[in-house]
């Protein structure tokens, strides 16, 4: 038995496990595709201040066979990183940075592309140009997975319009599906969430194009990086952190390593935990460092700063749905930033109610997290079961135990963070932490009162509405009475007619 | 931007996303490390033909910490492959295989071993022996998180009294809870699904004790190894096994790498593709192979061997409903095996009904991969899916849209396969995989159509119990009427009622 126990490469692990990334299905394998490059593209823009002007062309090659292309006019992708950044997985900037982007993992891209070699035999091509001075680049790219290494097999001089930009292509076995699931609600639902972004749509039919325009030409506000804060730290990472630091005493280790403390509180964390601030970080042993985090969790520190998320808004988030959802009436709520495992994080809720939606259905929810449209596995979702469990009777809908609501109702949830925590690397749903689930429900409740209070008037409304029509009704035949019975002229009848209704109208009014 | 990209170690990476391997709560968190331990337990024992014997300690040792430890009969491990196996993330022997087992990824002891050094600062304990003659070791392991590499921190001799076994203890941060996730439910439905396994339980109070005893002796089938089917096999990974394979012709490769190619399929998959069966596999470039997926998708192959499957069967998921669940009505139903992506899989529907079980709730669901119970993620789990989307109103059940249904009702639902595709390396839920769903459905209808037979029949009896009690009550006034009537003897009149209630009873049991 002993003999067969061999080591497992990670791009072995995900061939196996393709469903992890996303790749389980061949409709959701080229939703996935597109997906992995449009956030590589979105975050790419938006680090280098450029408002994102995307193209995303689907080309059909055969029944089942796709070549996909996402064109950026981001900062373009130098040289040297290339390889590693569309040929290996677990490989890229933003894992190790403290900070809300759409791509965290560093396997998304490089994943789309195992795929389709995987399906196809064919490489991952990238085109890319960094500045006017330099000639845009395309590279083919594949993957060599018992090793988890990219390997080069062309690279060639091309002609690039633009002064900067990436394009990345991947062909791949997939299946083209329109519907919930498909390739144009992921981009509408990526329009409503992002309404800086400008995307053109070439699906694989003659004459199938869509152009979604941005709403807004500024770009959101710049989140920025900050340290990991002392709450979200155990034992075994701070051991880590100590021997790596290049601080020489214990107090300057806290304050250059952590955020928000400062000379004060770094003593007295230091001292909680009956060590010397000016002992050396690297001599600090297991029972010290256990000491050390013991003393962390008594002393009060203020919450992580939150300038690393950049939350939609509420007023944006309102324009996004009135454009996009024909209804009477809207709300959002974006709650204030809270924190999960020292994660600084936001959620944020937005609704559409009534007009043209449909009001036997069971809610739609559209769910995001930073930005980016989740289509799948709703099921297993935070987002979904703080939904699920919100009692929404309360508010004027229907709902069966164990169900969503159902009502002519959209629901959009966003949670923005420095690190969402997804179910899996497919980056589909939302694990369910404690401090998530209580800020949604938070918010939903939030909205859900103000859902009630256009709910109950609505009500009240056409109940109005009703008995005035019931009267509306009748006032004719109490003109004729009276001119009976008071023998009046046809102008005195009309008069009266007249004033009832008035009065009708007016007592509504108020 | 570019000089900020680096790799990101497996273990960096899991330690970050610590809830892709159930470890996002500290109740979680001990549950997992439990689930784990016991999965490489029961697999060691049973690959060595060993009937299982446990041995599950939960110590506590301060507020939120807690000591865990799992001793085994299994057959030891060698002292070469202990560090690998509990201190590497991605190692182990099953991965590479295709057979039923409840570890698979090569993650999860390891997972356990590193979150208990993370939380805690200590090291993994791990003590083995193999055999009568060696003494047993005792090990002290720490993960290299950022080189996800294994240290030995000490390594001694150790008594153990019994000829071979494995103890792995875990110290860590954790919370321990009874209920619907906790570790005694978890012990009782592995016991479920494993008659055949003893396991003893010491809680964290005093006197915590439960005993789990084998209801069978017998070792289920043991589960063989396979070759890879054609039919799950892609361009790409077809390209890597004709690189490495020892073959020297098209044909033998055919022959000898995979599952159901005998000559003749070989030279036509080979002969298909206009490829000559001589020609070397290693000169195959990527459009020959291509053309061997197209041809291996025109020939018609035998479905994999299903020898590597070992299914709980319906006569033990009968007992074994029967032993722990006092109800009226029991049925099972072990599907015929599938394949999905060229793995074969095999569904089980356990169901017990009515009796003790309360009626108002809905439906429990007990959902098991091979053998192993499923605590978390329900709704995100394609088991529960399939049981959501199945119609309970025709087979007798209330059900609301989108909800489970609701009733007196368990459902036990098992799929066991060579590769079970979990939603997330915790192995909590099923990937929704369109074979698996359709078998699920296909075992819900059958075990459905059971259950609406006895519900039928059992609203008949209740129907005709009501109408016989109603007839019976006006019997004996009957009597009085005939004997006022026909100027019967009160013996005469005695007669009749007897007489009219014996007809009753006879009428009833036809």
């Amino acid at each position: 038995m002993a003999a067969r126990q061999r080591e497992i490469s990670v791009s072995e692990f995900f061939t196996k496990n393709r469903h992890l990334l996303g790749f389980d299905s061949p409709t959701k394998a080229l939703l996935t595709t597109i997906k992995e490059a449009v956030d590589n593209s979105l975050d790419a823009c938006e680090e280098a201040g450029i408002l994102p002007d995307l193209e995303v062309t689907i080309q059909a090659l055969a029944e089942n066979r796709y070549r996909i292309e996402v064109t950026d006019n981001g900062p373009g992708i130098v040289k040297a990183q290339v390889p590693k950044i569309f040929g290996k997985l677990l490989y890229g900037s933003k894992f190790h940075r403290l900070r809300q982007s759409r791509g965290q993992q560093g396997i998304g891209i490089s994943a789309a592309g195992m795929y389709g070699q995987l399906t196809t035999g064919k490489p991952i091509v990238i085109e890319s140009r960094t500045n006017r001075r330099q000639a845009a680049h395309r590279y083919e790219l594949v993957i060599d997975t018992l090793r988890n290494q990219p390997v080069i097999k062309r690279d060639i001089e091309v002609d690039w319009e633009a002064p900067h930009g990436t394009r990345v292509a991947i062909e791949l076995e997939g299946t083209y599906k329109k519907g919930r699931h498909g390739v144009e609600t992921y981009l509408r639902q990526t329009a409503l969430a992002n309404p800086h972004v400008e995307i053109r749509f070439q699906g694989p039919a003659e004459g199938e194009v869509l152009a979604f325009q941005r709403a807004s030409s500024t770009l959101p506000p710049e989140a920025l990086e900050i340290q990991p804060h002392p709450h979200g730290v155990e034992v075994g990472l701070l051991l880590r952190m100590l021997k790596e630091s290049k601080a020489r005493r214990l107090s300057s280790f806290f304050q250059t390593e952590f955020s928000r403390v400062g000379p004060t509180l770094a003593q007295r964390i230091v001292e909680g935990a009956e060590l010397q601030p000016r002992s050396s970080p690297k001599r600090v042993t297991a029972e010290a460092a256990e000491k050390l985090i013991a003393s962390i969790r008594q002393v009060r520190i203020p919450a992580p700063p939150t300038n690393c998320l950049s939350p939609i808004g509420e007023e944006r988030l309102l324009a996004s749905l009135k454009e996009q959802i024909a209804a009477d009436f809207y709300a959002a709520v974006s709650r204030s930033p809270a924190v999960y495992r020292g994660n600084p994080f936001q959620v944020e809720i937005g609704l559409a109610y009534g007009g043209d939606l449909t009001s036997d259905d069971l809610v739609s929810l559209y769910r995001f997290a930073n930005r980016v449209p989740l289509l799948y596995q709703q099921g297993g979702c935070a987002l979904f079961k703080s939904v699920l469990s919100t009692n929404w009777k309360a508010y004027g809908l229907q709902q069966s135990r164990g169900a969503l609501p159902s009502g002519p109702l959209i629901l959009m949830a966003h949670v923005a963070s420095v690190w969402v925590p997804f179910t899996s690397e497919s980056k589909e749903a939302v694990a369910g932490y404690d401090e998530i689930v209580r800020e949604m429900k938070l918010a939903l409740q939030e909205v859900g009162r103000q859902l009630a209070r256009h709910v109950r008037r609505t009500q009240r409304r056409r109940d109005a509405d009703r008995k005035r029509a019931y009267i509306e009704k009748y006032i004719p035949h109490i003109g004729i009475a009276l001119q009976d019975i008071l023998g009046l002229s046809e102008k005195q009848e009309a008069e009266i007619v007249e004033t009832l209704t008035d009065t009708l109208a007016r007592s509504r009014k108020m």
